[in-house]
């Protein structure tokens, strides 16, 4: 049965639905008591690897929000489970071991997401059958660079020396890496699509660290090739491409059916990049969430004037919502965008 | 005296010396043994305390590296003293007591810099000496948002959330912070003037927490108050605001002599932003310096051939050289700049 509440989809497809849908990045998150009733019980790992508890935080922003549409609780470094390779959140996600050498490349063993992520196509099935038809169910995955960004620096970075280091040393063991983490992220995106989600999201989230031409030089034609990869899925892909507003007009040159755009660049000079003929998602910022109501009703107003300038819009923030964020405020915009 | 190589501040005055000049933003530091060894006697704040010290460490890049202009050794952090805050580096700097409500913003103690920093002063006059007018010195200071971001958040941040919740939800509180701190930077500048520096460069380094929008509103007019007053100390300013090539187009509204690029642009596209009537400084990433001669000669010729587009140009980096750097291909990108 497609979602009853279609406004999600017909935006993806670049129609305007009666109202702008929204949907939150990190919509079931820490900012929700009913999210953290549920991690006092259990790790974080352990909640990704149970379908019946994903299903559950991933309805509770649709039931107490009133999104337009869910997205899979997950992480985008489940993948490396098809690796074989531990990831502990402290909370913040640490790799005792990264890859940083040929030798550490060349030992990889890359499995079957098929097999070792099943438990990730389990919670799509737990979402759906919750779910009910009532909103879209969104999957996602990191994308190529920045999944392999966590391998090779062994944790979150802030100046990205290792990979960068790869890059500009040994450019085809990177290559040869970027190759195999593409192949293994299709694979799993049609796992997730054959499971039942209803649209893909593919976050670029460490993009930033790469200047455009290094960036284009380097990433793009393997992004290119996971992009091309889903549009025989069947579902329409949602393109983030995070950190560096340079990098919208590259991530605009792949046919996504949506480009999802960072709160680092106001919503008009993005439209002006992507075009009229262009779906866009974003991009209020995160951190306006905690500020009064009124600051958040006129900023989610600006952008939603904004994205008029687009084929469609789907709102959301330009970055995941903030652990301080008022759950009630977070409401409150979802009201502001269905009445804009 | 004026010091004997000229073309660093030829350059800043939109003049075309024959050789690009070029100095490197960090280039007093950990990649250099000779730092290293200074540092192992001394902690990074005793250094800082020190004018002889800083005097030699100053001096190291200029000796080994040739290049064309000496950056006092010293961090944006030290005005803390003039405020009473103690800062910690460990290595990164925390602030134990950050300042974060209205009460903790009306308990501040607003000292004079011309007392409390008499040391940096020391150290500039330092410097000459030991120069000898064999380069020009450029002091410098953080520009007040960055400042405030650590006295705000206490470390350094990937999120920016206490500074961006008081920004949206205490405004007022926010902008009489920013207003005392920028009175203080010009004073701290004008004493560094005063002992001798020949040029100026101000820090914007964590401008990219913010949405052009929001950095417009609640940034630009006070960073504005403090570029105007450096134009009656007689010494040209370098603007680098860092993380968002969107904030170029509004640090170039600035009457500031230079504009600093950081390397998340194309040097060309900065220039089409800048305009052919701007001296530009920048931009190779700084990672780079982690690949081979040929791969730093070959970007290092693109940069130098774009900023032929400028009024004139300072090559730097894009962003402080890595701790990881070889010094001796340091010292060859200063010969490649030097004869490109």
């Amino acid at each position: 049965m497609p979602p009853r509440n279609q406004t999600f989809l017909q935006a993806c497809r670049g129609e305007r639905p009666a109202r702008t849908p929204i949907w939150l990045m990190r919509q079931a998150g820490r900012y929700m008591p009913e999210y953290r009733a549920i991690r006092a019980k259990v790790s974080f790992t352990e909640l990704c690897r149970s379908p019946d508890l994903c299903a559950e935080v991933t309805l509770q922003p649709v039931d107490y929000l009133g999104v337009d549409a869910a997205i899979l609780f997950s992480d985008i470094l489940v993948v490396f489970d098809a690796l074989g390779i531990d990831v502990r959140f402290e909370p913040s996600p640490v790799i005792a071991t990264p890859v940083r050498t040929a030798a550490d490349v060349n030992a990889l063993q890359w499995g079957d997401p098929h097999t070792e992520l099943s438990y990730v196509y389990n919670a799509v099935r737990a979402c759906k059958r919750a779910l009910a038809d009532r909103v879209p169910l969104i999957g996602f995955c990191g994308a190529p660079f920045t999944t392999l960004s966590y391998l090779v620096e062994g944790q979150t970075s802030r100046e990205f020396e290792h990979i960068k280091g790869m890059i500009f040393s040994a450019p085809a063991v990177f290559a040869g890496l970027m190759e195999n983490m593409t192949t293994l992220l299709c694979e799993y995106l049609r796992g997730q699509v054959l499971a039942g989600v209803d649209a893909l999201q593919v976050f670029d989230s460490w993009a930033g660290a790469l200047a455009p031409a290094d960036y284009r030089e380097h990433v793009l034609p393997h992004l290119a090739r996971l992009v091309d990869f889903t549009r025989n899925l069947g579902v329409p892909l949602i393109l983030f491409v995070r950190g560096n507003a340079n990098l919208l007009a590259l991530a605009a040159e792949l046919p996504a059916e949506v480009i999802g755009v960072d709160w680092s660049i106001d919503m008009d000079q993005a439209v002006a990049i992507t075009g009229p003929n262009r779906v866009v998602q974003g991009n209020l910022d995160p951190m306006l969430l905690l500020g009064p109501a009124a600051l958040v009703e006129r900023k989610a107003r600006e952008v939603v004037a904004a994205a008029r300038h687009a084929k469609a819009h789907i709102f959301n923030l330009g970055h995941g919502i903030s652990r301080h964020t008022d759950p009630a405020l977070a409401r409150h915009l979802v009201e502001v965008v269905h009445s804009a």
